[in-house]
């Protein structure tokens, strides 16, 4: 009696055992993404590189996915969350700057006035990144942006930063390392910025991370040496800069690449014509009600030239408002300011 | 009875298994090392950060170590093997290029003239650059340097440079592995080099590679992009280059690195000097019969003031004579070519 319970719970546990392995196998990899074309084809995808007997099987070593992070990753709206850290600092030493109140960019930046800083261009960025970049470790630049990270709200939603990153593509990083995938971020947001926030946020070390970069220097400091970053941008890693900067940091082609711009072209463009199997993938942001819609006329995030790419190319085009079920992690509260972003982010565009 | 030989099964079998890892522990994981304070300095450190409760306690992801490759992990005698690598190409190109007879430093190169070579300096490097690592994409690099060796042999040893890796220093790779640490190659060599090797000879994956690098160009290709190399030297990675080259590829400070001459100084004086546990260490060519011996007034891998560095930043130096029960591999055959060595090394000083 006692020998047929103890079979019968055997038996239980090994119907138990099986089931979750088809669930994990067909249904948990990506809860977050609607039963569409596309979930069909990442997955694929996943299945013909990781079968070992299959004429597609890829070793894991060569199993390298790329991730641009802006639009992609997390959200991007009313701008680059990299600038809109850049303004809180303005903001943050001000005190300590009474000349800003009169000299441009910080003016623009103190009086919230964006039109008149995005007039500025690349000269006016590049003497905000100087005030609140520069001139520090990356030791002590990270303790900047972590604290910022905590305490910081985006203008649109209310939202903490760390709140706006996409459900399904955390769902579809964890996916892939659990086939053996090995991912980057490849961003042309500064390195030592995502690096502070992508280990916890991603699960991406921050040796993973590729991105623009400041001139560093060395210091030898008395015995005490420091590397200090400079205001000189040293590398811009967007449009042909992303393959540079992969061949650079990673001598390996990647097999799998996501991007959501025309900053992501080239990328996508080298990604996928390498030999072998190969994925591209374009994040269509069409969703109005749930993040927001835009593509060739947007300033921050265009997407157009990469989109006339995506059929040509082949690259697989994921539609917010279809594809996805969810778009931000489920215990994010609701946005107290939702009702305004709509405005504000079309000034933006 | 049949109890009671189970049980004694059992004990045999723990007992072997506790055998075993105390061998595993103690004796088994630098076989090539002898037993001197070198060894156990390696080995209290190591025990010391992987302990759990302990308060040098460094978790995984934080262990990482810096190795460099000429004269760390393989030799560097009669010259860096890129050097050499670059002179067996123009030898093999020479006859595509008949004005090389007389233009140098190509004319030197052709005659086996080192010392004429060395005398064209940065100038005459770079030319030899252009001629044999540019114009190509790192996969068409990889492949001419793979064939090469596969072939090339070292003019004092007579051996293929992948039999003069140090048979410690594989031991040592392998035990840091086994023990969490991320291992990094930083090289004044150039990365692309190294990428062809790393992962074959040490087990080392070429995104886990840093060193000097060409200048990169992008190219569309009418929709076959490809990222190839030019000839401008783009970052040297040496010297404060290498505490540089680091923050930039890994965006953390390693606990642990390990160099063999003056271009290791800087690297070797910001790792030690991190807070937490930290380890430095030189590799000091004492060893005139098994190897060379070298330091003050050698031309290639000088190592004059970063002997000076180590007593008072606490470095431990390994003494090769003394410290390496094993050189090379020991599967590594008699080498054909030793009597002349000592000869052709003295010139190339």
């Amino acid at each position: 009696m006692v020998r047929t319970q103890a079979c019968l719970l055997a038996l239980c546990l090994l119907m138990l055992t099986s089931l979750s392995f088809s669930e994990v196998g067909r249904d948990l990899p990506l809860p977050s993404w609607n039963n569409t074309k596309v979930k069909s084809a990442i997955m694929a995808f996943v299945d013909k590189v990781t079968q070992v007997d299959g004429s597609d099987f890829v070793p894991p070593e060569q199993r390298i996915a790329v991730f641009d992070n802006d639009g992609t990753l997390w959200a991007e709206k009313p701008a680059y969350f990299q600038l809109l850290f850049a303004m809180d600092e303005v903001k943050r030493l001000a005190p300590e700057h009474p000349e800003w109140k009169t000299e441009q960019p910080f003016a623009s930046i103190l009086n919230g006035d964006m039109i008149s800083l995005l007039a500025e261009g690349r000269a006016g960025l590049e003497k905000v990144i100087g005030a609140t970049h520069a001139d520090m470790t990356a030791d002590e630049f990270h303790r900047t942006v972590a604290r910022w990270l905590t305490s910081a709200r985006n203008p649109l939603t209310g939202q903490h930063y760390r709140n706006m990153t996409y459900q399904p593509m955390l769902e579809l990083l964890n996916y892939l390392r659990s086939n053996g995938f090995k991912i980057y971020i490849v961003s042309g947001g500064g390195v030592d910025f995502i690096r502070v926030f992508s280990e916890n946020l991603y699960g991406i070390p921050p040796e993973q991370v590729i991105g623009s970069r400041l001139k560093a220097r060395y210091e030898s400091n008395n015995g005490h040496p420091r590397v200090v970053m400079t205001d000189k941008v040293e590398f811009v890693n967007d449009k042909q800069g992303k393959p540079i900067g992969i061949s650079q940091s990673i001598g390996r082609r990647p097999i799998f690449a996501v991007g959501n711009s025309d900053g992501d072209l080239q990328m996508l463009q080298w990604v996928t014509t390498g030999k072998g199997p190969r994925f591209g993938m374009l994040i269509h942001h069409t969703d109005g009600k749930r993040e927001w819609a835009y593509d060739r006329n947007s300033r921050v995030g265009r997407l157009d030239k990469a989109l006339q790419a995506a059929k040509p190319y082949g690259w697989t085009v994921v539609d917010m408002a279809k594809d996805w079920g969810v778009i931000f992690p489920p215990v994010r509260p609701v946005p107290p300011k939702r009702k305004t972003a709509h405005k504000s982010e079309l000034k933006g565009r």
